[in-house]
């Protein structure tokens, strides 16, 4: 897991995320994702609020996300005084072609989760480099700490290489934004992600994995600056 | 619920939770359960220790059980140091003839269940009033607080009647002893356990339900004194 600050700047990931801003209406209750891509969208959401008069409320997924929205003057509410949401966008790791994504390379996934699944409609927005035939890459899996060797344990049953994520500005592992560890799993190529997701989720101790099963449509940001929308 | 601090002492918890610590031998590392039954076990597995040289090593499901666990003179060790344990017993809020199993009327089955999964032997001690043809009390469910109404929604969708578990001795809900919500859910009569358990784990923001299935021995405290094993 390298290092999320540092990554250069990518056109492809400003007009992807950009695009995705044109969903957004006046008067919608928006999910507001986390990472570098769906920071975009943010910026863009807090521009036409502040010039153009958009009038949304924002509902956060990770204290990324809460401090860009408040920055970019989006105001705030929560899913206890909304629990339906318009509209969630996002970022995401990986989709594949049946729109399963893998998300949780920021270790926001959980919130991220709830968010998307409180949306009546949830948009992904990516550069082209994450888009894939199959999911392959490590899928974030939150864990109570409590519970880390067990779902270790678990996990390789069913065909895992688990590595607990350290962090890098502080010493021993990466905590959440809930308090708890994220365990990276390899899987190789997932053949069926919706049976691997139900077998994470009934693990004790997983608090939420990071499979998607719930992605409507994805941005895709290209390199030609193009962006290709892709429906369920 | 009710303030399960006054509940009258009641001898067939007393017989069913000292008969179960005869199932523990030196050298065992022991799962100890939370509750007024198991307590029973805890104390009398310290007597052996204190009284007649017995080594174990145990391992907690709660702040209740760690106080007193250490007020007993039990030696503890961690899930991270040692990842299999010889044994757990636990009591329960109720068990079916098929030995399934709800737990989480103190709010800690979270971690009993962790405990109890990490066991290679699991029993629980109960008192007679808690066995029944089938599960029918209702489902302690603890979530993520950021997600209470989503998981509402989603428990309803399932048929069940979710009620946040409010607190006597602070303001507003119960927090578990990892930070989070109580729903206490009820089905009526649970046909099938085992479905219920894959849809409610499935729900994003479900830390862990009350609904376990790896229950290996009940002892049954009766009130004539005896204590009835049934063995899956």
């Amino acid at each position: 897991m390298t290092d999320r600050n540092v990554s250069a700047e990518k056109p492809e990931k400003r007009s992807a995320g950009i695009a995705a801003a044109r969903l957004v209406r006046s008067g919608m209750v928006v999910g507001l994702g986390t990472g570098s891509t769906v920071a975009y969208t943010i910026k863009e959401l807090g521009r036409q609020v502040r010039e153009e008069g958009l009038n949304i409320l924002g509902v956060v997924t990770s204290y990324q996300s809460e401090m860009l929205a408040i920055e970019s003057g989006i105001p705030l509410t929560t899913l206890a005084q909304h629990q339906e949401l318009d509209l969630a966008i996002d970022g995401a790791d990986q989709v594949d072609v049946k729109m399963y994504a893998i998300k949780g390379g920021g270790a926001a996934h959980t919130r991220e989760k709830i968010v998307s699944v409180s949306a009546k409609h949830f948009v992904v927005v990516a550069d082209d480099s994450k888009m894939s035939k199959e999911l392959d890459r490590e899928v974030p899996v939150e864990v109570l700490p409590f519970a880390k060797e067990l779902v270790v344990k678990k996990i390789r049953e069913l065909g895992g290489k688990p590595e607990l994520r350290m962090a890098s500005r502080k010493d021993g592992p990466v905590i959440t934004d809930n308090g708890n560890f994220v365990l990276d799993v390899a899987f190789g190529v997932i053949e069926d992600p919706a049976a691997l997701s139900l077998q994470l989720s009934a693990i004790p101790g997983v608090v939420e994995h990071g499979i998607f099963s719930n992605v409507d449509e994805v941005y895709i940001g290209k390199t030609d600056g193009s962006v290709e929308i892709i429906k369920k």
